[in-house]
């Protein structure tokens, strides 16, 4: 089968034949892929930066973000069929330690992450285990939902979390309208009737939010926390979820986090440097985000069946992927990158 | 100044002059009167079904679901201005109690209930304390949202309290599309993705509740059980908000209540009969609910000032209040019925 | 191997020899029997009480709280080493369904009940799946935790529920001062540092109890109502533990619990019967109570290792279980009665 | 009457004869001082270092940890009677804004902290408001129980936090085995079952808190954060309280927070210097941490009548200040220092 293959890092990943994946489990499961999105990790995984973190033997199968089609189950596997419509918890997790019996299965103690340090979805199949199988309706389109895998994930279960501190009245300022701020902008809409400010550098990007349900735009020109400020009575929001987490949104979040407030970290790339007397004086909290659990994936999935999730997208198909990434790195790429391989027979 | 006073149990209230209240506490607030709603618990009193309970003495004006204009404040209140348009929440309380210093000010073990216990609001002026006064943006029409004060608060209060059960993919099935209904259900749409359920015996009041947000609704024909369970795969819904409370729906609300679910109880009349080992073989609640909290209140203003929750109403002259009165009692009277006094100078 | 075989409702259980189970699925685990508790709801099963509801076919083996030894695991499961000391929860469970995967294993939607309605642990060996199985400290008795297994483990999962309503200065009524109160009043103790008042018709107990945590013992002696309003103010107490739902049990626990506060059904047999005006008017919860999680079991288990929890037993040999039987039957078992067989080699 | 006034930073303060405070307000509240704490913060106070942030009028009287007997009541005080004997919560709060309705004063919009930017309890009589005053018990001696009024309420407030993250089988480690610390310990062991480490630098005080209830015990010097992961397999605590929040011990205290725990952030000085990426990589939580509310002191009250909270105290007379500010200073003082004036008549 054809799959992207890293060789080497700093190099381009390669298209490649390369042999299909195996069912060696009795709960692996593998998937005719619909639909794998490219994601600026893919980027930092080429440039050598996850190499330490992930110590992945190479050359393997970049793609962590996956939809397809069941094509074949291990023995002990009941509740799937052949041609299921299903999208990929990004984690393989091993169902038995505390975090996995908690239904914290991010938190798996031996979890395994395809595309990151496994074989991952650039791929026309993708062997992951039965836990990791969610379901869809069956004509839902595996390439029009897979950035909802691990992106979309991310923004939902931050969103989850801050739900309860947003009662009417209160405020949420989202950092970022790109990607994750568009899912996490939604999911706010829907599961909240909390005020949804939103901050971004693009005032393209920002325009869009306001049909996505955002009640209010800050444009980031050096003046946004001064005007969320304005926006709050000079108090600052009850809830930041800041998706951006690099190049000062992680200190100006912090800034319009409202005394008793949280500032959800979900971006990376910069760093928090708070004076604890500012932490203590204000009883504010830092609040830790990663990908949602596999609930939350099957959430996620009703709330995109019910009400309708959009993401943009651009598909290109599985040969195409120096195009794409090209596209992404040179900043032509509007929304999500999705790879979509043709279908093994 | 005009009141609508009840003299003798089973006799009609009147509208008579009585003496204008005036400030006897420096946190009193006296409001004129500008909505004040007419409820089904205000023929129970007439009836005399709350005389034991209240204790009040005869006469005393009735009115417990107010809203108006503050026309006088007590010496050590600051944070309200002659002119305020605002809402009062139905309890006066003392603050000082637990209850109160936790926020719950509905368990206060010294509340005072205008309209039910003391003099209420169907008058041109009311007393209160400024700890029941919530201020509205000032062009608020106080008679559009009174219904909002008590009926309105009860649902608000049911679905905060239900929402963090209900994520995307759940179900909510709403007992009784009457007024708490319709709050009931257009919070659920503002707050949570969930699943809308709506069962009523009128078919009309069903059609009307799609639009405000119920994805499916269920005539209560005698088959509503059978019916929610279809929808449901048989194990019924994680939350069940019955406004009802009697006439056979508190039974129904328990078996249409899922394995792990909760019975949320909001209306009365009837009674739960269950035997313990269907409680604890499928590990089922039955919440008790009450109306909410001032914050709760402020929380449901901000609701309605930014999303709109719409409120069947139908506005009397205070005057014609027995007219108002024989509409609800003969069910002509659609919606909730809301007299308005003629504004004092 | 020998086993206490159910053969026909209403006869005595044979201890006789039976074929040893062997590994069927890949997480298979089979488990030297180190003791296996005895329970009223063991005599329920040979009534028939429980023929339709398990479906059961004739003859199995009894047992739902066992420990013991790892003797055998399937092909899949890392995690265990043969000779392991054990506990086992009570159910096997899917590990894929929306409750498993939300840590609410008890909720499995296609659990199995060995000892309910599969071959339980009354013999010398039992199979379970890896997922049921915690691993204790290598010295642990296993007839001394048994007991923990179902009884213990269901008190202490009431208790974890109940803890976040029972600050200082709250009050917890425990129902019955007998196995699944001993451990219930020791989790308290343990847990909360909420005032502890127990009720229970009989005083030896009640003294008991006192040594293991109770601040105040109630006699139910038709003033236990009264007695514990005496107690708390008039008011009643925050959470009221009901180990009992029968015999009046059920309805004195309702009338003890304060507004806004929750009584917890455990116990069954009885059955509730409230107007819901009383529900409502104090918004007071009835919530149901089922066995504790796996997780939970071990939380059971880290706080017996560390702090000792202590639960009155006494042994028997697997072939004496005519004799424990009676014993239960006329009252002459204190404590719960535990199984030992013989460890086969 | 005596009071210890500040005329000028940087000065010692002067034990010098004022006029007794008077009723003002309707709430206002009059206390005969029987004890107040002395803290570090008085040594900051005047050493100018929050001169600009409370913007208080010099002179004033210093003392912000009051506990003594009500000496007279405004008009509309109804709950307490001359010679209550009572502990004072540090804030005068409003009891009208969101905050305050919300049970969570501490966050008032409008609150006075007498001792910092308004007159303390450093004196012989001291006024505060109705809703700052918790009745004790009769016989309570104040000076013993001052110390819970801010610095214990901050350490209990902490651990009410923390509790449902600590079930059995889990760790919290204590930062610091002073003053907090020793109140943090007794509340851990008092209402939760976790095993609790506490690190400091001082053998003696670890040695202490070993008879209070801590399981373990670390030097911190140098291989503090070493030893605490040797204890937890290698992942760290799931709650790790830092009294201290400087001189390293607030990136110590990061190092030994596991996966998807928290690090409560308590004490101040120093500063908070993570990567966001850390932060999210493995879902940690920083919580800020200000002093409790009104209820949670008479919770802590509670605790502290029925299990007995022991606070290392050393009195002196309210003219000995200047002798106990120099034992703080000089490390002499172990424990709190109280000052206790005469009582006046």
């Amino acid at each position: 089968m054809w799959a992207v293959r890293l060789h080497k890092y700093h190099d381009r990943p390669r298209v490649e034949q390369v042999d299909e994946p195996v069912i060696e489990h009795p709960y692996d499961v593998l998937v005719d892929i619909g639909g794998a999105g490219l994601c600026r990790t893919d980027v930092h995984i080429i440039e050598g930066k996850w190499a330490d973190l992930s110590a992945v033997s190479l050359p393997y199968t970049l793609g962590h973000e996956n939809a397809g089609w069941v094509r074949e189950v291990g023995s002990e596997v009941e509740h799937l069929q052949l041609g299921d419509t299903v999208i990929l918890h990004p984690l393989i997790t091993c169902g038995f330690c505390h975090a996995c019996r908690a239904g914290d299965d991010v938190h798996c103690s031996k979890s395994v992450f395809p595309g990151i340090n496994a074989d991952g979805g650039m791929a026309q199949v993708m062997r992951t285990s039965a836990r990791s199988v969610v379901k869809l309706d069956i004509g839902t389109d595996p390439a029009a939902v897979a950035a909802l895998a691990d992106a979309g994930l991310t923004a939902y279960h931050a969103v989850k979390k801050a739900a309860p501190q947003l009662p009417p009245g209160s405020t949420c300022v989202v950092i970022g309208a790109g990607g994750l701020g568009h899912v996490g902008i939604q999911s706010l809409r829907a599961m909240t009737a909390a005020r949804i400010v939103v901050c971004d550098p693009n005032s393209d990007a920002l325009a869009l939010t306001t049909g996505w349900g955002a009640h209010e735009t800050v444009l980031v020109d050096g003046r946004q926390v001064e005007r969320v400020l304005e926006l709050t009575e000079g108090l600052g929001a009850e809830v930041v979820l800041d998706f951006v987490g690099e190049r000062g949104a992680e200190l100006d979040s912090w800034r319009m986090t409202k005394r008793a407030g949280s500032h959800y970290i979900i971006g990376y790339g910069g760093a928090i440097n708070v004076p604890t007397i500012d932490v203590i004086s204000t009883e504010r909290n830092m609040i830790g985000n990663l990908v949602g659990s596999y609930n939350e994936l099957a959430e996620l999935m009703a709330l995109d069946a019910s009400a309708g999730v959009h993401v943009l997208t651009r598909t290109y198909p599985l040969q195409a992927v120096q195009e794409a990434m090209e596209d992404l790195e040179d900043g032509r790429l509007r929304g999500r990158g999705i790879l979509v391989p043709d279908r093994l027979t």
